[in-house]
């Protein structure tokens, strides 16, 4: 029984020091992802959902000082009275309100350097905690801290998909990098299909390991037989659809989907240039390396659900559910095109056969509501809000995309988003029910 | 071999006597509806979404119009060559375009007296068909006017709810029928629960019988154990949300009900009317029959799935699914408070024991999102605009209400709405996951 | 000296007989404008700024009601407790407030006839207060009544053109009335000048006789000599313009004019149909006898102060001050086409020369922006909101239309309209700096 | 005549060595405004009336660049092809096009360094062309180059205001400039009055020396005759309004202020921090200099038309019409706190008698509506935009403010702004007729 004690505090520290580097990694990455800017970049809000650089990263470093560093760390100095209001995103338990998402980009000060002094003040106050917290303190620290290293993670996706929209909202179209590859243009890879059998499944995380809350509890899901595309849908099979007048007859659109291609004038996927007639040699798209000829082999990307189940229905296909999603993904390694990779872009199928770009890439729109698994139960408190409150009115996507990282995809992970949305790194791959 | 032939024949000549006296009725009961009105009030429309009795009448005429006469009775003489711009609804397939919905009380012309005469006009032309069609057209025909009359009935619904809604907008608030029955004040029924086992269930409609498309395809569907309560939720529980602060507290409530709530200001149902801090015995609510005291033992109604999910959280419950729902009442008869007998109002449940008022009196908040199930298919042409293309954003309720039509009621039916929207006669029951 | 008494008191019966004349006949006169309606049109609001028939019979009824019943006619029984709150229009000082002005068509009742019912009520009530009213309360009557009888004929000439707005929108474009006389269609008169020298001129009503009180004090204003066209701008004329690119051009407009014809999408004045590029023949304009051709001889009709400054801008002139107008106008007759003459539309030109069509036919937007003459003051109370709170943003008309009552019209008239506003009749004349 | 050549020569020179002085001066002095500001403050536009610091930097320069460098100055390179249409203001008759006005903060990229790089590629240029353009062109370029030099002027106020509005938007309130000198708190001077007789005056600037088209032609105008005060209404003054529920009470409102208070909630001046029943000490307001207390004996500042009509009301005066202004301060010095004292404040007046601060402190609304003069002639092409077309919905401001520029100020300036508009440095002074 005595040797159990020295080897469960070996482990724990052995979990302390793991959890120390992540923290000094993923915190060092957000500051990478930063390095090609300059200082007027990081006040950008072209739009009211993308956040401008500098709110990032003081947002993240915000959530370690309100949920680890001012319950746990002794005589923590809050680095500024008013930066719990500046920075807080949506927490509404709180208490402290927060300054409205739209205005994000409306503050000069403070400015870039006081928010790096800011983050710097903070990470010197984590190692702090992480090394000395109590042992008794610890699992709970340990879980807060798992969620702040994949909440900074969330924001790193973000990061890189909002500069995205602002640099392509300055008729300049700068480029982010310069020095990104590119593949060659080709034609996509044959479209072919993997078919499931009708089964009883076990969907969501198990109790072992990260995850988000909204990934659980893990339950039973009963699936008829169905077929999925063994990849995305590609820009090349997209054009198609735009040259059959996809974004001119009604019948292939939800109500809602049409309505919203016409109020915003919708002809195309976001970031593409080019007219309605334009041959696919005309049409260009704007990336993170700048303006680019579209690549038909690539998964076509930037589209909102509408658009996604648009071309499902001019297919005869539809979408899979996430329950689809997750079997047919079940027995994939968590492999391909992260941001780890730094190519910033999707990328073309291999022209392998088999399922395949399920993870990475481009998050994949599913034809699920984001809804609480049964069971599901909120966490208490400010913390309760990361998740559960925004089940209602968005769909789920499943994978992680070009721009999320590697270590933070999972097989269970539900991102969501409201169906107009485009601006993430997001495509999608058919379904068809077997009957 | 032979007798077949004169025996399906009878058959039918039955199945016309018996649409035909089906068709007289519910015609009939569009225009008994509108009785109480006068000219004034045909012309209403104080919300988009909620259309002049005018325009009722007239459009669920246009379907009849459109879908059979025009195709199937030779010679027909359109009586308007406008209407089918005026009182087309939301086809889009139909090619002729329509008046926009939020000015369809802007009409003065025709008049009241003009679409009682293309009510007429239509009604002798489709029994004519109903009389005189080969029988060879008569099947397509049967289809259709089945779900003619179907869409007859949802607009009766309608025309009473919008006729509340109008009403309620005038200061004056006027009664709709001075005469209408009234249930004494009363404590609400304790509440109790039935629970339900684990079980692979088949949800939907099967293929015989009349339903809407998106009732189908029958399919299996897994259950968790589950506990679901005996009736709706009542007013009097509702109070002591309100009480308990409910509407303060953005704990207890969807990040997009609570942005809802303060913008429009919501402290309470759609028809209530008092203060915050008013005790249960100064509450008044808007009824057809006017101005009425709040009645704790009725189930609480006119509110959005926000405040219906808000309630479960602050209850520590939440929401059945629709296939709980469905599983819970598919033993149940198809019994209950309808607009046939004339309450037009929720009435409490009985003080008895077991699962009660699951149809009829209040449409109940399902926590399930309006979307296909496995392997529908929307049908060809404007007719598959019917239900398939709201297949997003909306939420899906079961059951009917006290202004649903007895025989329109299923155990399949699934009505949606989008969660904001509180002008039917709304409520919830609540549910828990048994873990 | 004693027989001035009798005499004085012969005068005031003169007066209140007089009075009580013309209190009946422009009763009656409101009603006769309704005559052509039915019941459904009544209610109609089709835009926030043009009210419904049944809204303005009610307001000027309630104007008597309010301030000279209630004040002055002993034990007088109010019809109905809300009818102050429904019908003040915008009077903040009554203290009662008032129903929303864009939410006076969500109103059926009271019905249409619980309005005539309500006018009788006043108009008994009326008539005794001007038989019966002690002396000394006379003067008060008299000026109050003034104000009420020039308000119904100011509230008759909105009926027309409300009726017209309205059922422009209606796509049936039905006629108001179908049997009103049409100006054979012809070319205009020729373009001729009235050249008025420098001159220090006396501006406004003098203290004799009934005027607003925003036509107060006479004052003097200097002039510059200029020059002022001796009719309006036609139909014709205006097509020229159209044809010149008029509204395709931003360096004709003002700039808020220009934004305004590109956020409205205009290229027309109002209640014309056709094309941009249609040849003369093809347009055709909504009248209150239905559709019509346009007709080049009228005066041009329904535009903006932006379409009247730009057409000036273009023809290398500008629109006159009201100084220079009511100058241009002082010895001319009270003369021209009125509601009156039941033409109901702008007539041509006579074929004459000098000054003409001052009076009548068309209002004439002034380069005039209203505001207070030197000394204005508006009187205390609620009365004193009639004119004096709207002497911002909008610009001055003058001379009177087709739809305003002859003895209505008078010299010193000012009519005030914010410049986007185009339902009025309302057109415009040239003028131009002599230097 | 021979000797009149060199004469004439020489005094051509004095000229461009004159203007080339000005023009550097000027230029320098923007920039000089903008050294105390960093980076992150650049790119601001918190509304979209206020446009960022790089923005007036770069379009300033872009009108050098388009009025005179391009048909000017032979083989000029062009330092940017797309600055055209990130920089143009609202000059449409350019062909263009501009960058939306209120997305001028949406862009990044020019960083300020390119913007600096701009502006100094303009000067050089610019020197050259006032150097060497040949005589003949000489009287072209200096008329369009004191229009450059005025408008540079206009920005620089803009400069100043915009960057106290972007720095009131933070919460953190930062201080454009901590080392600005601040008046000592006193009592107000007390009010007095000059009064002026009926007379012929002449308004609007002569034909010599530099104007805004607006100001002039010169010519006649009578005015009755007025009394004007001899300083601009004070802080505590308008605490007085406050206090006596100015903001409350609708009988001072025009309609338009009325409904403009309501639906943007004000209750004080733009920049005033406290509560509509604060103590005058409680009250604090917003500088260049940061937050400071309210300083009862200074002109109130930062309101609108509206605002100051409406003290007018309650005063039982009025505000003086521009001929009245341009009367009073036609015999007066153009002295007073000016842009170039760097006080960047109003400044309480000097306890003295007679009329003073008419130049300096604040912009002073005017009763009149901003019009063309008799004879006004908007000159052709793009420069024709510059005041022309805003002669429509604003009103007239005079006099100058401590942001403007000494010798911009004139007697016949004519500022002007719609009347809801605040963010300028305005104020007013009363006036009555005389009768």
């Amino acid at each position: 029984m005595q040797q159990d004690r020295p080897a469960h505090k070996d482990h724990a520290d052995t979990d302390r020091l793991a959890m120390g580097r992540d923290f000094q990694r993923i915190r060092r990455f957000s500051e990478q992802l930063c390095e090609p800017l300059v200082i007027e970049d990081y006040g950008l809000q072209t739009v009211p959902e993308a956040s401008p650089p500098k709110w990032h990263l003081a947002h993240v470093t915000w959530f370690y000082e309100t949920f680890l560093l001012r319950p746990f760390l002794p005589d923590y100095p809050v680095f500024h009275p008013r930066f719990e209001y500046l920075f807080n995103s949506y927490y509404e338990q709180t208490g402290t309100g927060f300054w409205p998402r739209s205005e994000r980009g409306l503050l000069s000060r403070p400015t870039v350097s006081e928010v790096y002094d800011y983050r710097h003040h903070v990470d010197d106050a984590m190692e702090r905690l992480i090394a000395t917290c109590p042992s008794d303190v610890w699992p709970k620290v340990q879980m807060r801290l798992g969620i702040g290293l994949n909440h900074e993670q969330q924001h790193q996706e973000l990061l890189v998909t909002d500069i995205k929209r602002h640099f392509a909202h300055n008729p300049l179209r700068p480029a982010y990098r310069a020095d990104l590859p590119v593949a060659p243009i080709a034609s996509p890879a044959p479209l072919t299909w993997t078919q499931f059998d009708a089964e009883l499944i076990e969907l969501g995380a198990g109790p072992e390991g990260f995850a988000y809350d909204n990934e659980r509890p893990c339950h039973r899901v009963f699936l008829e037989p169905f077929s999925i595309a063994d990849r995305p849908v590609t820009n090349g099979e997209y054009l198609d659809f735009i040259a059959d007048g996809g974004y001119r007859n009604s019948a292939f659109w939800l109500s809602d989907g049409w309505a919203t291609i016409r109020r915003e004038g919708w002809s195309c996927p976001l970031y593409w240039e080019g007219q309605a007639d334009a041959t696919p040699d005309d049409w260009r798209i704007m990336t993170l390396g700048g303006m680019r000829p579209l690549n038909p082999a690539e998964p076509v990307c930037h589209l909102s659900y509408y658009e996604a189940d648009a071309f499902a229905t001019w297919a005869g296909k539809r979408l899979p559910t996430e329950a689809e999603w997750e079997r047919a993904a079940s027995d994939r390694p968590i492999a391909g095109n992260f941001v780890d990779d730094a190519w910033l872009h999707p990328r073309p199928a291999e022209k392998t056969d088999g399922l395949r770009q399920l993870f990475g890439d481009v998050w994949e729109w599913t034809g699920s509501a984001y809804l609480p698994y049964p069971g599901y139960r909120a966490p208490a408190g400010a913390l309760g809000e990361y998740n559960g409150k925004f089940m209602c009115n968005q769909m789920v996507l499943r994978g992680g995309s070009c721009a999320t990282s590697r270590d933070h995809a999972r097989l269970s992970y539900r991102n969501f988003f409201y169906p107009h949305e485009r601006w993430q790194f997001k495509g999608f791959r058919l379904a068809e029910t077997v009957q």
